[in-house]
């Protein structure tokens, strides 16, 4: 097996300003390419401690991938240290020169190109320099004592794309990766546990290259099955079969037999039966439209939506009776069951899902008290309704109630509602 | 200096399946409690990654955090090697298993207490239990060769819940912490390289014990200024004065000087000015709503929004005139105009906020390729338009789209407009 490492360099990781979403990028894509990543650590922009994560990540590793510490400032540091640990000078390389200034004369003509922005363009006279295709900074690639070591920058989209159109392919050239296959389904209405004891003669059975891993999340629970091996077609073939078992033991509470989210789920519906789709938001504020806009292609179903954070919008944009919001209030099975009707209507929908909830921290009372939910789904023919109680924080609240709504969503389509 | 280190356990951060967003909550609460956060390092459920991890951590941190494997299912199997590490036997702890009782008692009566989730109450003899007030799995404080470990389990409203009641006032009983204090100021309209070229003479007198950092993200760059000292009270005077000599110079392109988001600041311009707000949003699909509603208290001031997707939504429900989308096009300066409109009578807002563009990846054409957005941000008295050209992918032309367009109507708050 061929073995990764991630070291991403930067205070910010260490101050915990920015969550890292680099690393479960590049993991997924190196899994994807037959490379198991062994560890990922994080250091701050300081040399000894970059320097020891370069010696402890090459020892079992035999890529060693970098991201961060390449930016124009004063707090990056990266360069010079790399300069240092694999030896050699910094010069300038005509390339990277004439990236950062093609890359001026695209998008920033107005500015002036600072003296540091030039000094993009020096790298270590040992490196083989990566293409940014997406950014001043140029990727470096060095080799020492039979490893491999990649350099990049911490913006996202500029790492992914010097990844995707050079890391990768020219990684191809050094190893003969192993076939790594996953198979995914997700599962919702059962605990982690109880899903474990349910499958525990059939787990314990799985061949030892075939490992299977449980991802609870959001009230459900999605189970992954991973192989690893030589010979691609027999994997193929001994997952497919783990896969259909593994699926006909959980087929009561299957979502899907997909590696997909709830959103893509409900796309993939809606197109299939050329159905069109609307939301009414009061407590989730926007973040299931949000969700099913995320992705590509969500105009082809997806019309619009209300999001009736006060009382006045939910009765002029959705048509929620003045007196169910006085005599139930607005976190009721009424008013949810009026906001889909009115969702319907006024946004000419085939189906409209609804939520009405108290996200906290503020708001709770004793009869309603901070978590609780009512949600509806539904169309023309038919609406149903679900109550939660949830028990978080207001951000997982808000997350938890878009995913049961979607869900209940998904049950009333899939019923023929 | 009191340093820590961070250990997650798990495949799935290997897998990129799961973002780990638990490092950077622990990381800023580290820091805020004056503890010094050295390395983050992630492994998969192996045993000896997990001991080497230990051994690693252990040499320069004087405490050593470790979340994650510790759920019920067989892909765990962090405690069996803790108890290896530390040496000891499992037992059942009497609390952990009243508590394991007491919370199936409470939220899952319908569900039966199976072997396995008893066996949470399991911990090695050698350990100190660390209550967990929401779920079953006990955390475990240990000490060796003078270091603190605390296992504690992945679920991040656990994990927040144990270290905010536990693991923080405990440690404070062990060491003598510094006083680590930041100052953080945000601004937008200039880029890194041009502001650090600004600013450099002042940061490069900073004294020592002050570090500045640069965190750029969605068009605009967060300044950070971080001071470590045990002297609390010089200490907080002497970034004062240097906090203000930066805003100072900044000033021109300050968006708060406060560590906050646009959104905060929007709902606190809100709150002061006692106004009204509404969204009108396509091709961001409700993820304005969603920032905005994501604050606590923000129903205070936001009313609802429409997400207007479709050209009918737009014409139905924000008033958009059908001739306008004809020949403007949905992705029109008229039709955001007519947007805000909309909105503000609609909705009935003192201020709304509209965008329409062309996210990706499909949609584009010559006259208007993909990234081409209008966004409107206004009152009944002014209306304020830009026009932006994105080039990334969907996911970060929504979030840049979202905070151009905040970032506008803070501008014509401000403005008085």
């Amino acid at each position: 097996m061929v073995f990764a490492s991630i070291i991403t360099i930067g205070d910010e990781l260490l101050i915990g300003q920015v969550v890292d979403t680099n690393s479960a990028w590049m993991a997924r894509t190196l899994n994807a390419n037959g490379i198991w990543l062994k560890r990922r650590v994080a250091v701050g922009d300081n040399s000894a401690d970059i320097i020891r994560a370069l010696d402890e990540e090459s020892r079992e590793a035999d890529i060693i991938l970098i991201t961060g510490g390449l930016g124009p400032t004063a707090d990056d540091i990266t360069k010079p240290v790399l300069c240092e640990y694999f030896g050699g000078k910094l010069v300038v390389n005509e390339d990277a020169l004439n990236n950062v200034k093609a890359i001026f004369a695209k998008l920033a003509k107005d500015r002036p190109i600072l003296e540091r922005n030039l000094k993009q363009a020096e790298v270590p006279d040992t490196c083989t320099v990566i293409h940014n295709g997406r950014g001043t900074a140029p990727g470096m690639w060095f080799e020492k004592n039979g490893k491999i070591y990649v350099s990049m920058p911490g913006v996202p989209h500029e790492m992914q794309g010097m990844m995707t159109d050079s890391v990768i392919p020219k990684l191809g050239n050094y190893f003969k990766m192993p076939f790594i296959l996953h198979r995914t389904l997700v599962t919702a209405g059962i605990g982690e546990s109880a899903l474990a004891e349910h499958i525990i003669h059939w787990e314990s059975a799985l061949p030892k290259n075939i490992k299977l891993a449980y991802l609870p999340n959001y009230g459900m629970v999605r189970l992954r099955l991973t192989g690893s091996s030589d010979e691609k077609e027999m994997l193929d073939k001994v997952l497919d079969v783990q896969f259909a078992s593994l699926t006909n033991l959980v087929s009561e509470w299957l979502v899907t037999d997909k590696d997909q989210t709830l959103q893509q789920v409900i796309g993939e519906l809606m197109v299939a039966r050329k159905k069109t789709l609307s939301t009414a938001e009061s407590c989730t504020g926007g973040y299931i439209a949000h969700l099913l806009t995320a992705e590509a292609g969500s105009s082809a179903y997806y019309q619009g939506g209300v999001v009736s954070y006060s009382n006045h919008v939910k009765e002029n944009m959705l048509n929620v009776s003045h007196d169910t919001l006085i005599t139930d209030g607005a976190v009721s099975e009424h008013t949810v069951i009026q906001m889909v009707k009115g969702g319907l209507s006024r946004l000419q929908t085939d189906y409209c899902v609804a939520v009405s909830g108290i996200m906290g921290p503020g708001g709770g009372s004793e009869a309603k008290p901070v978590g609780t939910v009512w949600i509806a789904a539904g169309s023309a023919e038919r609406i149903e309704t679900q109550k939660f109680s949830f028990r978080f924080n207001r951000q997982r609240n808000i997350e938890l109630t878009a995913n049961a709504a979607l869900n209940l969503l998904r049950k009333v389509v899939l019923s023929g509602g």
